[in-house]
């Protein structure tokens, strides 16, 4: 982004020698025009949408908003610019000079010398209204248009901003991202809930399924991460906190209810990472557990296919325990299946253990969004896969 | 990870009064105990699995790796340790002094003092064998074991590092990361060869479709980020430049012969990103454009729904060009699915492009693996779906 710094060193450059009248106008965003403190006829381009039009007899007011601010810059121009095109929505380049607004609404505005129409906007039409606050369901019905508005386009950033923090620190603490697969023929949690997942009829194939088997989009990761607590052996002060340093984001469906959305997943193994750190009981889910330690009240999980080996987890892998698990995935019919999950503990097994935190969830959390709907950029649920 | 700068401040602060031997010994990575330069009988635990056992007459030898490091650590233990449990593979903790080796081969070798089994391996049975290089190929039918191999901890390793780079490379460019989704309803190019996803039949929906209408596993995200171009108006240098800034790492699936793998690409709509500079020829898709424009090689892209009508991105939106498309999607019979594809051109549409780059292909270049499924922790292709 062309920031205010940027610009005003560019700007001083050429305060030396007279700037020709043909010098092309420096583009800045409407955060770096605004930003300016002493605006003093820059020349400048500025790209964005029409947030509002105000005409009068002599004077045309807009305000035009890219994404770079919430807060849009003002631009003033003769009323001979004035257009049925210059709508709320639309989106123009104009430029002009920056000078000091003479409101004390603002610093700055941009007196127009030029606007040019990029693309129109059918205000009539448009979904989104001049100066309406929309309720958040009303614009779930347009994901395709809901990204312009102050709510989402914030929502969205506060997105993508947490899942960088996420990202940097598992890295910081030392942990390797790994992609956990989308598809899957475990059946993680028994729920029996899934979706299938099948060459459309277009394909040919002679075998009734592609993969031989039936598959399914995966409820969880966890099954391969724990594969991947071979990768390396680290850190084990306690069961809690021992640490196999993986960890994905992936997302993950289930079919029930309450979690038919789908659901990115921060899932690792290891360390209680600071996050955790008071997170609030009322999302606790039931894996987790309540360790009332200290003056800072944390959770802690670990989740296990099996309930009640607890143990198998811990210390050393004692053959009676090994058999114990055999047996029990016999019963439940599992032995082929999860064979590899038996290999994982006869090969040199290590401590490990771990969480997931629902992304969605967390994001509601810290941004005070009652629907989890509308922390999804494109979210799916019963009846309705929009886009 | 407890590194061998950590290690030696610790030491240094109890250098000054005598170590009482009951004092727990330091845990200490592979890494950060062969990175001391002068070792000088620092207790120390390291915990990691067997690489290789030497028993002579009156001294045992063992290799020891935790994933920090390629290299191993050489533990020496009095014979009296011996055991059958003590084989290739096996997880162990050993407790001892670090202490200057006498051999050329390695500067230093913690001499044990206890040795603790944690999970036992079968040698016998474990598909990995004592000093073979097995092929990748090999490796393949073990998904769950071949991370314990130094050639796949490490493919997993750079991808873990490229995808970071990846996200911190938007991110420092001021790009939003957007979580494109898996299932859609969408067929972006029209391909037909997709997966359906359904709810299995133990889920009881009264309805033929869970979602109303039928679904499918992503083969693009484009669509998905072109709404998102929304988000922000920023720079647009020429067509093939012009950023509408927002990217996604989302898997997607082809069903055809090549690209039946999950596949993770990147995708973004913008400036054209280091990483493609100097892209390798053979590996360009057809949309990318070569520039040949300079001393260095780039290519670019930009990949639209409809060919032949590129010029609609760049420039003002004009009604003739949009009655173009009307019409072309009403021949295609997609008026109704595309609807907001339209709707996105007629409320403001903006100057975008953007191109997509598969992460696995770019993987196997930077690491010169042949084969897409050894760069894939979890590869899925026709008749396979390991886990």
């Amino acid at each position: 982004m062309f920031g205010a710094r940027c610009l005003l060193r560019a700007l001083r450059s050429c305060s030396s020698a007279p700037c020709p009248r043909h010098r092309p106008a420096a583009r800045v965003s409407v955060r770096g025009a605004l930003g300016i403190q002493s605006a003093n006829g820059e020349r400048v381009k500025v790209q964005g949408w029409i947030r509002s039009v105000r005409s009068q007899k002599e004077v045309l007011f807009l305000h035009v908003n890219d994404g770079s601010s919430l807060e849009s810059l003002q631009v003033v121009a003769d009323s001979s610019f004035d257009s049925r095109e210059l709508a709320f929505g639309s989106s123009v380049e104009v430029q002009g000079q920056l000078v000091k607004s003479p409101s004390k609404k603002q610093n700055v505005e941009l007196k127009a010398e030029k606007i040019e129409v990029v693309g129109n906007c059918d205000a009539k039409a448009f979904p989104v209204k001049y100066k309406e606050r929309h309720p958040l369901e009303y614009l779930r019905q347009y994901p395709h248009l809901r990204c312009r508005t102050n709510v989402l386009g914030s929502v969205l950033r506060v997105r993508s901003e947490a899942t960088a923090a996420i990202h940097s620190f598992f890295k910081d603490s030392g942990f390797v991202h790994i992609h956990t697969p989308v598809i899957t023929s475990n059946d993680c949690e028994g729920a029996g809930e899934l979706f299938q997942v099948e060459p459309s009829s277009k394909i040919k194939v002679p075998e009734e399924n592609f993969f031989n088997i039936p598959v399914f989009l995966t409820v969880s990761g966890q099954l391969h991460l724990e594969v991947m607590s071979g990768i390396s052996y680290t850190e084990a002060v306690e069961i809690l906190k021992q640490a196999s340093q993986n960890f994905t984001f992936t997302p993950e469906w289930g079919a029930d209810l309450h979690t038919e959305h789908e659901k990115y997943l921060v899932k690792h193994c290891g360390d209680i990472p600071v996050f955790v750190i008071n997170y609030p009981l009322a999302l606790k889910p039931f894996y987790m557990r309540d360790n009332e330690d200290g003056p800072q009240h944390t959770v802690a999980a670990v989740d296990l296919l099996v309930p009640g080996v607890g143990e198998l987890f811990g210390g050393s892998l004692r053959e009676e325990r090994y058999h114990f698990l055999e047996q029990r995935l016999a019963r439940l019919g599992l032995t082929e299946a999860y064979q590899w999950y038996l290999d994982l503990r006869r090969f040199g097994s290590v401590p490990h253990g771990g969480f997931g935190m629902g992304f969605e969830r967390y994001l509601q959390c810290i941004l005070g969004i009652d629907n989890i709907k509308d922390v999804i950029p494109f979210p799916r649920f019963t009846h309705s896969c929009l886009l």
